[in-house]
């Protein structure tokens, strides 16, 4: 096997000098020339028809140069005025309804900031409001106000999405429903069955870099937008869409981002941008206050019934789960988080009988999209806790529970498919082994009797979008430095790092002579998006295969040079040369020169990696991989006072392979911080539809103090056939199953059991009392 | 023979719409945030040891962040001290002397301009004053000031620039010594022979847009530089040298330039400015002055012996050239002009006895460079204005002494090379019709007895640089839109356009479907110029080839899908479909979900086209292809004063084939003017070193009541074998010929020869005057 000399080793981030030094520059650093600032109206109210916009006094306002109203884009042969990745529900500006506290209603570009604020303030609008509703059951209910009349589809949309649709006339944006075995017999063959009912809230992604988008058209059809995006590829196609531009008229840009959790995957201020910048003949940029990202897209709030049936000894017979999941006013990209819900709402367990009902349903709120998880999470919450209280009630422990049910090789899955190298059992082994799980938990300071401590544990499986396609583009410079093109966007996680390190060590050149090239439409070949943990796997794989075309042109040149076949010639130390060492080396740029005679070659290595909805064997596959992995958790509870402090983390990930364990280690950490956040703290408050605590003040997300001063990272090493070195993506492992972990442990701990989050203190205090005080 | 859509067709420039209405950006609009501004402290003597340089007072003013002088250079291992093109000659900043007037002495970079300007008079710098020289031929004298002691050659340098070499402890830059047959014999063998001295002055490039230069460190070991510059690549790979590098590290982007006519190809600013923002770890700007822009870069001054022996019949047997240019203080690109300049000395004409000798010389002037021609435009004027004087004295028609001796098919060049091709008789049959030859010139206003008519002509050869190397890549989007990707700078020639529609030609997409990304280190294949006139004939090759790439590979994808060989798809309308018709043909998009099935397939196509110094027969080839035109003025003189006004001028020039016949046009019009400027008004003017006319008020441009009412530009089609569809580079044809055409005019109308550019109303004047009172 070969010896890797870079993959593998934890190398800091290229950009880390830049970043701790304030030196790199993310969007809002970007200064255009003859640049306008704009502002976006927004809806005060949840639900209104719109009687009149009137834009007059703020057109007088001195250095207001364009205000977009519905008047500029209904019938405009420029755009279409609807839009949306999957369901076309969107309008750049709110048309004849708004349909939250928040929607875009119009839009003014001025020459500052202050002026287009100002501006906002002399549109009159007129509303007449109608019936709204907050809850995704409600809105289903019959009778409920409809939010939108008709939904058309996006003519073509993503590969994975085939199936969905709305119900017009409803508030259904779309439903799922996937059984396996006989979900009845199931029951009945059960010796006891447990029915819970689990919530959890909307919440926010909390990027550090707020949205922003700046839109520039060049002459004649030709659009640039540099904006905080995720997904470049994936808004250039629809701006292509709404502007009916070629797709090579169209230029995306994402420079780093400060964080993106999903917040920033399909459109949000592209379209806007574009469409000022359009009247204004001028570039525009939009930049979200804090209160506006709030504003802007958030987690799916979701009610999980969960029935499972058990056999005394613990096995697992049959499961049933029915998932509301709330989407806001529009679909964006929910239907996609629902299906990926549904999917593994079983948990990652082999049971015979499944049966998972799942709706979205449009609500009179912030309209929610992709988050960390797309929506794993919320049903991961409901399984991982249910499992507990079933260990509980047959008094089996919890790990023991677990590995019974896991599923193992072959295991098949609610879709049918069989399911591989899956390791479930080392993930779980590990991070109990961590907690030292089956020793008691005891607080360090037993003076206290108020502190009780416990341990809980959790699993988890997700799947990645699949199918999907990534490309990268490799230059070998002539003196063997290599420039690498690739559309994933560096959000943090480090892929710039990662996809040199593997161009690196393919074409067997130092790591400081790879520059990266990233996330620009026009520079950067293909890639569906950053997200769903896809970078490491599927860019990874398409840079290995860049960099083989690379090194095949490399040989077929030397070969003829050296008299050998080209399979007998050895590319290392960027020289050229016979496997049996009977000719001294060349430099590739003493080769360029000696095929060539002349300096200014440069080759070029093309790698396009797709995933596909079949395996090998011809089954099914609806994940390329699955992200698997397990947490646990130590907690301390205050029976005084209900709070909760995690005092140990464990968070172990299938990864495949760790190509920079640093990196590995540090999205898990990550994850974990964040998974904690969701736990204990994090929620977003509505009132009537309006949310109250759109601010870091009011929104809890955890603190220093908050974090444990023990997170354990543990990285199981599990190679995927496909994967680069074996390796899989990571990035959402973490943060899953944290939230049951820490349930389990609480109840492990005071006995009680919370199944709505975030595990407040007043609510843990008032399941204390509730179990202290029994009613009956 | 394939009927073309769009070449051969006169579309308008891509960034039409964005120029005219001031929407293109250039450098200076480019806002890097915490950007530093730079200004340099120049020499105010031609020659002078460097005694003690003090900063101690600059430093102490708020808003200093960074002074560079040789303090920081000498010794620094973060770069070279000396670099330069082919000589080590040039610092960063003066070391221990300095030798022209404007000689970079010390930089400051401060928070804003004018703090930077303040900086500057706090420096004290005492010089030691040296003996100067400020001619070529004086400089080469024995005793004459040295103004380098020794001179490095660059490791690396251009492949057409061998055997070039400066002798140590003399101002020879360089010398080129080239013969035919035999000189003392040819001359024994003429008639009579004629022997005259050409003088022309140095020139400015009078680009609009001033050289401008940001630096950018990112990180350890990652240089970022915009500059305005026709070379992206060549800076570089000076700019790697310089700073140690890996190619892969250093970007140069160059946006759309404000013309460069040779003045930006070369590392001016961009060194000095990166090792200043690598000192002060921030951005670095610097903007030239106008003033600064004249003491940077100038054409070469000539001095030029000519000696011509002749058959009584007119045939030319022998011509001796001795050619003087002054390089300034630094050999720049001097010694490829001096041997651009030898190659074609004698003119276009099959001389069997020739002699060359030239001799570059260093001087204490403003560093000469590559300027619209190369060195052709001072020895076009000495053998184009013999011509004349030969013919005169023969009694010849001076177009019937050319026919008589212009190169024909197989003519052997002064190289030993034979010559096919040349299309020189046609070029100068059209000229001279164009302006009805043979007709005598008349006023109009024959009342003025005072005013003189008269015609001239003049043709010309010019070699390209050989060998180069060109490269594109093609992006082909699914939608059967593509990205061309080339390092081609559009210095407002065009070739943004020209290159689309080669590419749109080759891939039979629409024009308004190619986007073109220019002249970016990071983003684009090598190129190695934009200049000698060569950007569509290499580019454009490279563009051909790299769409016959996607070609290929969309055949080879659709020749399955409908089962027949590859050579039997045709590719037409974004769409492939068997040639025999029997089934639909499938748009490219649909190719692709075909093969595929998933959206977000893109193909690269790479093209590499490259020059040899052999001809396909084996013969040495000097010029990939010559650039062959001619020129015919008619002028009006007042012999009162002597003023010349040019009343037509007709220029041809042989384009192989004309892909855009309206950029032809107005690239013959554009050299046609600078031409004309050049033959009546432009001049630097120095007094012991100091450059007195650095500015547009004191320097003469051509206004526009200086410009012929007709301007007749001429595009003879003699397709090239290796240029796309035939076509050959024009832009420094129609220059060249005019300085000599309209003398020749002149003494057609007056009877008076002018042998010293500029040709101002004074020297017309006091040659008349001379010429009618005779001195013995």
């Amino acid at each position: 096997m070969q010896k890797h000399s870079v993959i593998g080793q934890s190398v800091q981030r290229i950009e880390s000098e830049e970043k701790v030094t304030g030196r790199l520059k993310y969007l809002e650093d970007l200064k255009l020339s003859g640049v306008l600032q704009a502002k976006i109206l927004r809806s005060p109210v949840a639900h209104a028809s719109i009687r009149e916009i009137d834009v007059r006094e703020a057109a007088k306002l001195p250095g207001v140069v364009a205000i977009l109203t519905r008047e500029d884009i209904v019938g405009n042969p420029a755009y279409d005025s609807h839009y949306g990745p999957i369901y076309k529900d969107q309008t750049i500006v709110a048309i004849d309804k708004v349909r939250y506290v928040g929607d875009p209603v119009a839009a003014v570009a001025a020459t500052r900031a202050d002026i287009a604020e100002e501006a906002l303030d002399r549109i009159e609008v007129e509303y007449d409001e109608l019936p709204a509703v907050f809850d995704a059951e409600e809105a289903l209910a019959e009778g409920a106000p409809v939010l939108h009349d008709k939904v058309e589809m996006r003519r073509e949309g993503f590969a994975d999405v085939g199936g969905i649709r709305p119900v017009d006339g409803t508030n259904l944006c779309n439903q799922l429903h996937l059984s396996k075995g006989d979900i009845e017999r199931g029951f009945r063959e059960s010796d006891q069955v447990f029915e819970n009912v689990f919530t959890s809230p909307s919440a926010q992604h909390s990027s550090l870099e707020p949205h922003t988008a700046i839109a520039q058209f060049e002459g004649p059809g030709r659009l640039t937008v540099w904006a905080t995006v995720q997904n470049p590829f994936v808004i250039r196609d629809l701006l292509a869409e709404i502007f009916h531009l070629p797709l090579s008229k169209v230029r995306v840009i994402s420079l780093n981002l400060g964080g993106g959790y999903g917040s920033k995957l399909y459109p949000k201020l592209e379209p806007l941008a574009a469409a000022l910048a359009l009247k204004a003949r001028r570039p525009v940029a939009i930049t979200l206050t804090r209160e506006e990202v709030f504003q802007t897209l958030t987690k799916h709030a979701a009610r999980i019934y969960l029935k499972t049936g058990v056999k005394n000894d613990g096995r697992i017979v049959a499961r049933q789960c029915r998932i509301y999941l709330d989407t806001g006013a529009y679909a964006e990209i929910g239907p996609r988080v629902s299906k990926k819900s549904a999917y593994t709402a079983a948990g990652p367990y082999d049971i015979p009988n499944v049966q998972v009902d799942s709706y979205l349903a449009y609500t009179n709120k912030t309209p929610a999209g992709a988050f960390r998880g797309f929506g794993v999470s919320q049903s991961n919450w409901a399984h991982e806790s249910e499992m507990d209280i079933i260990a509980r009630a047959l008094k089996i422990d919890p790990m023991e529970l677990r590995r019974q049910n896991l599923l193992t090789e072959g295991s098949t899955a609610i879709t049918g498919e069989p399911l591989y190298g899956l390791a479930l059992r080392e993930c779980l082994d590990e991070v109990a082994a961590a907690i030292e799980w089956g020793k008691r938990a005891e607080p360090e300071n037993s003076d206290n009797p108020s502190l009780a401590r416990g341990k809980g544990l959790a699993c988890l499986i997700k799947t990645t979008v699949t199918p999907s396609v990534s490309s990268a583009l490799i230059r070998l410079n002539e003196d063997g430095s290599a420039t690498l093109y690739v559309g994933t966007a560096d959000i943090g996680q480090g892929s710039d790092t990662v996809l040199a390190q593997i161009a690196s060590e393919e074409l067997r050149i130092p790591l400081e002579h790879v520059q990266v090239v990233h996330s620009d439409t026009d520079l950067t070949p293909y890639d569906l998006s950053t997200s769903s943990s896809r970078s490491t796997f599927h860019m990874g794989r398409a840079v290995q295969l860049a960099a083989e075309d690379i090194r095949k042109q490399l040989a077929c040149l030397a070969a003829p040079v050296f008299q050998v076949g080209a399979e007998e010639i050895v590319l290392e130390n960027q020289e050229a040369r016979p496997r049996d060492g009977s000719q001294p080396g060349l430099s590739y740029k003493a080769l360029f020169m000696k095929v060539y005679g002349i300096k200014g070659i440069n080759l070029f290595g093309n790698g396009l990696f797709k995933t596909s909805t079949t395996q090998k064997s011809g089954e099914l596959q609806t994940s390329s991989f699955w992200s698997i992995g397990a947490a646990a958790a130590e907690v301390e509870v205050d029976r005084e006072t209900g709070q909760v402090r995690v005092v140990r983390y464990a968070t172990a990930a299938d990864v495949g392979k760790a190509l920079n364990p640093l990196f590995c280690r540090q999205q898990l950490r990550g994850g974990a911080i964040t998974g904690i956040g969701l736990a204990l703290m994090e929620q977003l408050v509505y009132q009537d539809g309006l949310l109250i605590n759109p601010n870091f003040l009011d929104y809890n997300l955890p603190r220093f103090l908050d974090i444990p001063e023990e997170i354990i990272p543990i990285l199981i090493e599990n190679p995927h056939p496909e994967g680069p070195y074996g390796a899989k993506g990571l990035g959402e492992t973490a943060l899953i199953p944290a939230p049951p972990a820490i349930a389990n442990a609480i109840e492990d701990a005071v006995g009680v059991r919370i199944t709505d989050l975030p595990i407040t203190p007043e609510r843990v205090f008032l399941a204390m009392q509730r179990k202290n005080k029994p009613t009956a």
